[in-house]
């Protein structure tokens, strides 16, 4: 017999990277994936450019995506989910549901790479005004925005003057009960001073951040660049309330430098918005059996050598689905999970003869 | 034909890993390690335990190592150096150097996996007395001597009353070159202040830090704990010299949070060294005519969408060969390195029919 397929699900960067991998190899891949392309969040929610190099994002997920459609190996199925799993180990049945209705089919593993979420800054956070003002917005609705090549204050149309981010969002806010640091959203927003900057040139930029953590070479690709060529301000102050003061916004907190309370106006505010576990990486989790962590991403169980390896023996996860991740570790993680999924299915492939 | 092997440079995690990731699909391998035994840095340096999760680095690794020993897929070769390279992608030959002469291999793709060295402490930044003073110690020593399950000050062989970490020594410092943040050495440093103080529990103990990046979950396994658990301050300022007073250490600098200069007591010093490229990186580069960054170390080519491939076809690099890496970074570069060679050399045999 040959080996049976492998199952990933998902579609974004994680997922296309893990088929392409698994394809490249000459095993098979069913890709599903919920919506109707690939592409993942970066395609859904708009991206303009990557964080660090600033490649265009659609022309980066067209580009892999490019790599597993029209394979031979790879079995792409878009607006359809995983709605059962049973077997184990080297043969899962699972039950992948489209318009069409059910289909039930056999794999040897699983690999999840259903991603995350960005944190609702309406939802706990009400203080900064996400559903009251509407020239306060999230790093994804700048993305957006940033696409279209044009930044303009929402409520006026006009470019804004004054502009902040917000750093830590729904992250390292025990309150909440997301302790963690989601990692990426200090380069986004670095990242993105430069692109408003370099739009609205007379725009003044500030980021208000508590500690800035652009690690490895991020802070030479983007935090430099943001305050030496493009001349962002970068404040270490705690934002804690945003209110409307005539036509603008009025953003308090502390600046802990100076350590003096803080009230500058702004024209627009970005909520600099960390990660939290998509439904898909939920639900997905519930349909496996596999367990989470106490921020509901899945735990990976074989510690710092082994980052892809779950609770269940066959699935494994990569991405962001098991936690806060920046494009490059989503996709080195994606490689961890095919060859190991690789290994499974070749094992069992040889077990059967 | 069969396929040939891969060859893969460096015996540490990121090379183990790799080797392992090859040998599970049924490819061969030969390793090569210029030391006497594989473990790379965690062995080489002697590291007590790994971070985040405090696993005993010598068991870790020797848990690596049994993966690919005696394994019919992996030839290893210790006390071994590469010293010459010829050919192209899918036909490489090296050329082999033992204490026994040298040898030619054939070889279908080569991954590089040579790592870094820690910031030689004395050698531009002689304000902290590393040379002059038998108790400045740098992360790498304290790791020695929490392998030994004593921590003992230096130059009176007693327990330290007062230690203290002195964050980003040879990292984000321009005067030196290396802009770049070396990622691991918060972490490091949280984690060995928990084992001192675990150790030793009346040593006060205290990190002096510019900003602590504790990114995703390590803020909730090491800082949190090490804070609330442990009592470890950290106190936001800038050390600029230490020298000696009576007995002791007198560390000055700034305390930025008080704005105002600081000068404090210390039985131990322990500088948090960042990492450079290795030798064995830049040789490596050289040898196979690969191009590096500006910092030396090893220049991927494609972006952050692939963070293996390297300037020549058929040679990729992985783990802290390509800048600073945690152990986690290291461990999923290595599999998409092994992925991308172990494509390579099926393509060459497919050729080859």
């Amino acid at each position: 017999m040959s080996a049976l397929p492998i199952l990933v699900i998902g579609g974004g960067p994680a997922g296309m990277e893990a088929a392409r991998g698994i394809a490249d190899l000459g095993y098979k891949v069913v890709l599903v994936e919920k919506h109707g392309s690939l592409g993942g969040m970066p395609v859904q929610a708009n991206y303009a450019a990557l964080t660090p190099n600033f490649q265009d994002a659609g022309e980066a997920m067209a580009g892999m995506a490019a790599h597993i459609t029209d394979n031979e190996f790879v079995d792409v199925r878009t607006d359809s989910m995983v709605t059962n799993a049973t077997g184990s180990v080297g043969n899962f049945e699972v039950t992948v549901k489209n318009g069409a209705g059910e289909e039930k089919l056999s794999v040897g593993a699983t690999i999840i790479a259903t991603g995350f979420q960005h944190f609702d800054p309406g939802r706990e956070t009400q203080q900064y005004g996400y559903y009251e003002y509407d020239d306060v917005l999230t790093l994804v609705d700048l993305e957006k925005m940033l696409k279209t090549g044009e930044v303009l204050t929402p409520s006026t149309g006009e470019p804004p003057k004054r502009l902040c981010f917000i750093q830590c969002v729904g992250s390292r806010d025990r309150q909440i009960g997301n302790e963690y640091c989601s990692k990426v959203c200090c380069g986004v927003a670095a990242k993105e001073s430069i692109e408003v900057r370099k739009l609205v040139p007379d725009c003044k930029v500030f980021i208000f951040y508590i500690d800035m953590r652009m690690y490895g070479y991020w802070e030479n690709e983007i935090y430099w660049p943001s305050q030496e060529k493009y001349n962002v301000n970068y404040v270490k102050g705690i934002a804690t309330q945003v209110i409307k003061k005539g036509s603008r916004l009025l953003v308090r907190g502390e600046d802990t430098t100076m350590g003096r309370p803080m009230e500058v106006e702004m024209d627009m505010v970005i909520l600099s918005v960390g990660m939290e576990p998509s439904e898909g990486t939920k639900n997905m989790a519930a349909t496996f059996g596999i367990k989470l962590n106490k921020y509901k991403f899945i735990e990976t169980t074989e510690g710092c050598l082994n980052t892809v390896t779950t609770s269940v023996d066959g699935v494994f996860a990569c991405g962001a689905s098991t936690g806060p991740a920046d494009i490059e570790d989503s996709i080195s993680s994606a490689s961890a999970a095919a060859i190991k999924a690789i290994a499974v299915v070749r094992k069992a492939e040889m077990a059967a003869g």
